[in-house]
């Protein structure tokens, strides 16, 4: 294959998933979706106002976004222990579209840990890179395994590959784990011995249930060669506003990663939506609201997705402990025999086709995620439960028991029967 | 290099040419900003209520745009003689990255008129192709001449080189020229001989000065073959907005495309803002104020554009027939002898900084076009000739005689001292 060849693509299966259900919703029968990543709860008012209020921004702007988001940005992260230059930071159209700039930018191989985001992989693929696959650390997702990401990177370059660049996702998306600061600091050390990179997908950041147990981001023991991305779709539910920032290490490589990092986006995408811009720095800012729709959101996620995952161990099946995000990462493993003999069910697809046509119940197979076709691993998003309605969302985020809420309630029985029919 | 190699990109220059002229506004000396292509009118009140009232809409909806969107850009198309499957509509953050996306989708190398836009190359780079220029015929920017397109392709191959795309302006940036019907013919010919993708980039469609004489598109003689893409930020000012839309042809290799595309947007960005779209279908449904603006904002280019041409053909500055958009592209060869003598400028980009040092005004060299460093081409644009602020740019709208506005007529005063002085 040249380097012109049309490379091989998926489509993001996380945004396609949820066909099948509605297939069945349109006969009328119960669906449980917990697929999608994205997160059902309103827009705050004080940000629709401050969107309303930037509509007659037309200008383009700059590249790397305007000097009110990038200020407001910096100031988000300063008051997380990372003190951050606003001339260090770049906004885009997603922190998708910054990833695959930055792998861009940085070139060569990338290093993924198994299971990570779907995106991560294919974006190696589109820049012409290949990904690298490292195991996370049992209990601790997110981050490839010090010592066998040492191996990996060594063997890659014995094989004359080129691996620049490890992307890590602290706290992590699938498993809803969080890296600890031993297994980081590790990392950063490795990262920092073999010269590579390290892109820390920190978009779950916010939603750490512990709010004194912070996620250790690598930019704090490797700070001259961290970038983090973050962005609102999932502390603030604006996925579908668009808008990522990343955070550039100071010092040369930062300095030289910006000035590239900037080139590219001015090729891909000119510049992010002047009035979501605006919105998303008064977000930055931090006002009181936003403080406490995030305290908010922040337990709604813990409520249910615990609650979620009690539901697979009362079922025997393991789920390593989720302390952060709306994700679980259970692992069917236990019910293989069982599966196999009455279900006919061998692989991550055939369990997760099982669970939609048999349950209506949408889950992601861990081989999304990187895991072997045959793992057992599914992941399961509680972000959509909270309600279909505005009211409902709200009533989820300010109720004291949300699983008393009918809705949640009758959705975690949904899934409590499918996982007693699967085990009886 | 290999395909993982960092590649060579370059800032976009139309977004950062303005940083000159900010130090000497500074100073507080008189600039005259021709370099940007960004529209310098204010949004459509019923633009802005309509991005308000999108404001609670945070779901990423489908990669490819939402129904409304689709639906509405179709009837645009077949309101302009493109009858258009919704189901063929994709959307996208700006028409820049749909193009780049384009490119990875089509794979293989790309060829791109001379002069055109600076992104089409960079995106064949970035994408792991190589752009191949052709030159456009003379008056008739936007095409390569159809002729030598076909050398140019065989000799391509001839040496290894997988050219499948043909990317064209109609209407022309950098010229502001219309390739006529039978040239535009022509290049669907050899291209539907030698099958090639025409990516057809209409997004000055809407500013052609003569209502009665649209500009052809490729989509009309090479249906099959022809992407059509187009956006909102040149007919209706809204760049910073972010939001173009492309058309697939109808047939199999639309339908390939399609699915190729959608996987690698879903990569990309997963979506468009949800308020930008929500606005952007009010804006393709053309409801009458869209119309009285786009009638406005086209009689305004025209009075303007024409009136600095006017101005560098009385210095004796030949510039190809100006008939939509707001560029114009004169050729300063019949100074040459003067420049050097004189000025010691002997490229483009010294005749831009003589430009800028010497009077204050800011144009773009042919080199950033494609032209060789020698060319004595530049782009002007008259599009932030219309006002600072909100009123001005309203009364430029609505006035009978344009250039008797103060600052308009200011600024062309401004231009033909320049250029007296250059001749003199």
């Amino acid at each position: 294959m040249t380097a012109t060849e049309a490379r091989p693509v998926e489509v993001s299966p996380t945004l396609t998933a949820d066909a099948a259900l509605d297939a069945r919703r349109r006969q009328g029968l119960p669906v449980l979706s917990l697929t999608s990543g994205e997160i059902g709860l309103p827009v705050l008012p004080l940000l629709r106002r401050a969107l309303a209020d930037a509509a007659p921004e037309n200008g383009y702007g700059p590249v790397a976004g305007a000097v009110a988001l990038r200020t407001a940005a910096a100031g988000y992260w300063e008051r997380r222990g990372l003190p951050t230059d606003p001339g260090l930071v770049v906004c885009g159209p997603g922190s998708k579209p910054l990833l695959f700039a930055l792998v861009l930018a940085i070139g060569g191989d990338v290093v993924v840990p198994v299971p990570s985001w779907v995106s991560y992989r294919q974006h190696a693929i589109l820049a012409g890179g290949e990904p690298i696959a490292v195991p996370a650390p049992p209990g601790e997702g997110g981050v490839p395994d010090p010592a066998e990401l040492r191996a990996a990177v060594l063997r890659a370059r014995s094989r004359g590959r080129d691996p620049r660049t490890v992307i890590v996702t602290v706290p992590d998306n699938p498993t809803g784990t969080v890296a600890g600061p031993e297994t980081v600091r590790a990392l950063a050390e490795v990262c920092r011995d073999l010269g590579l990179v390290i892109v820390s997908d920190e978009i779950y950041g916010d939603l750490v249930y512990d709010e004194r147990a912070r996620a250790s981001s690598p930019a704090r023991f490797a700070p001259e060669r961290t970038v983090v991305t973050t962005g609102l779709a999932k502390n603030l539910a604006l996925g579908g506003w668009r808008i990522g920032v990343c955070r550039l290490p100071a010092g040369p490589l930062g300095r030289r990663l910006h000035e590239r990092l900037v080139a590219i986006a001015s090729q891909l995408w000119s510049a992010t939506a002047a009035p979501v811009q605006a919105a998303a720095a008064c977000a930055f800012r931090e006002p009181p609201e936003v403080v406490g729709r995030l305290r908010a959101a922040r337990r709604l996620h813990e409520t249910v997705a615990r609650a979620a995952a009690e539901r697979f161990r009362a079922a025997g099946v393991p789920v390593p402990p989720v302390r952060a995000t709306c994700y679980l990462y259970p692992d069917l493993e236990p019910l293989r025999g069982r599966l196999a003999a009455v279900h006919g069910v061998r692989d991550g697809a055939g369990l997760a086709g099982l669970l939609v046509e048999r349950h209506g119940i949408g889950v992601l197979p861990g081989s999304l995620f990187g895991e072997a076709a045959g793992s057992l691993t599914v992941r399961v998003s509680t972000s959509r439960l909270y309600g279909q309605a505005e009211a409902e969302r709200n009533a989820a985020l300010s109720a004291d028991l949300p699983l008393r809420l009918p809705w949640i309630g009758r959705a975690l029985d949904h899934l409590a029967t499918a996982l007693h029919d699967l085990t009886t």
